[in-house]
């Protein structure tokens, strides 16, 4: 598995937002140095220190106590400075506003996108990471009821092409699939 | 064709970069905020664009006029002002210095490997867009020849999951391939 | 898109079955020059004529009567005498017995699970061609209500490699969906 | 790995040809109960095995003894009467003529093509399976060298779905990459 520098020193909880998947939600949001986020299921912290690697700042919700500490010693080895973890449950609700972006990655996730509405700008994007094709449908619905525009879903998959003097060829065995990725944009 | 809405403004010379390839590039070489980026085949510039969103500065090289003026035009229009062009021949050498990034998207390109050399910082990565495996080859064996560290070659395919009351499935028809993304890390 | 000589000749209607998708069928059923098979949602007979090209005998029921007059023509284009075109509703029943393989490709196929059941012998394989993922979950809850065993769901997704002067490179638009194929086993 | 019932019993070694590829080649040559052919490479029996399931004959050439030992032991377990291996170098040339296909899975398999042109009748295909890009391109050449019509290359992914009652998803990780299969019809 290939992570870039800065996702190298960090420790691994057992599942972790993979490269290539942060870099769909960089890619089809469009956020930037100006970009303010709230990330919800810290986890590990990958996906927070990803956007905090580009965003102008980033809260990232985690209740479960020692998530939270995983992810703390993970900011803080990252370097950044700009990520911090709040330890609240955010189905009571995201207390920021006027954001960019939203990224939700835990389980019953649509539940959080009434609240995702309220915290988004004019423009913002909340994005799901849905393991499940149940969970999109879900996901999909609820942005529908809360009026979001542009709502799509988009799967990636990433294929390491061996270059040898045997042969290229691609990897034979790789990851078919992570999360399907649902976006809605405010 | 899904893009973020900094690129729906801009107009589109006859290819370009497309958001899947772009978040490959951010994804696994970890630029953000801080990092400074010579892209290379301006083209319509869509990927300086992209890159000029979330890095602190681009400089791209076009040599060929009529894309220089569609890119400065496409440039303007983003209302992005640390993007800058260069009507340069990038063959023959790159004048920036301590790079984080360098991209090139051009034939041949496996010509410049050398100058991003010089002009990459320690750790700093040059990522080649190559639409041919021949080009990849090439491109990796000039990496070789360079002395660069952490060589590899991805592909990614992006899916679009339609989500109707009719059903739930994948798009039927869609893109297979663009580019090959070659990185390699000085 | 590639077909094999045998179905160059035929007639397409709206929706045909491609040949990659009976090619998982053949692939994963292991049927044979011994084979009986039984097909319904005849449409413009590809399905029936590969399958006819391969097996011993096959009846498709097509009830109608538009679709069953163009299949009528496609299988005497193919030059196939061992399948048979069947004007019989499915949902009421399958005649034949102890029969190696049953295919469906209609909506509501899951309705005709328990009468494939009757028609199999101890052993013998029913496919469901599914577009939609509910229709993969009605139809994978059905098999395990009728007790089949081994029950698994493929996708096959194919790509052409284009082999020029000019380099060598997947094509760049393509197929990326057509059915989900279920399976289950008596 | 998903096989179908004839291959169950049969003793797998290094490497063997996967159900999918098998189909891609059912598929996309058409071959039927009346098609003769001859294998090469014949390894643990597979291909020449599936082939054998339904053509009417196949005679799969093998110069390594102990793998026409372990192919020998495989087509006996396998019930079929009609796959005769032959302990013959491919090289040095195909005896038999009139076929309907040639399948070809070995390194340098290109320079048998030529002899595969006189072993098929008119209008038969031969199948490379190729691990490597460079191979597609040298096995390419030989079949434009030698006229074969219709050339191509494709490759085919197959995912298996899990529908399980906490939800549908695609398998996590999963085969990438076998070989490509390069077609030429005579």
């Amino acid at each position: 598995m290939r992570f870039p520098p800065i996702m190298r020193n960090l420790k691994r909880g057992p599942q972790v937002v993979l490269p290539k998947d942060f870099g769909m939600v960089a890619a089809f949001t469009g956020i930037g140095k100006k970009s303010v986020v709230v990330d919800a299921g810290t986890g590990s912290g990958f996906l927070a220190i990803a956007l905090g690697n580009i965003a102008k700042s980033v809260v990232t919700y985690e209740r479960r106590e020692e998530f939270a500490k995983l992810a703390e010693r993970n900011i803080k080895a990252s370097g950044l400075r700009n990520v911090k973890i709040k330890s609240k449950d955010i189905f009571k609700g995201i207390s920021e506003r006027d954001l960019d972006l939203v990224t939700l990655d835990f389980a019953d996730s649509e539940k959080v996108v009434k609240h995702a509405r309220k915290a988004l700008k004019e423009g913002g994007y909340v994005v799901g990471f849905l393991p499940n094709m149940e969970q999109v449908r879900d996901f999909v619905r609820e942005l529908e009821k809360n009026k979001f525009s542009e709502v799509f879903t988009m799967e990636c998959i990433t294929r390491e092409i061996l270059v040898r003097e045997s042969g290229m060829r691609p990897e034979n065995m790789g990851l078919m699939h992570t999360v399907y990725l649902t976006f809605g944009r405010k």
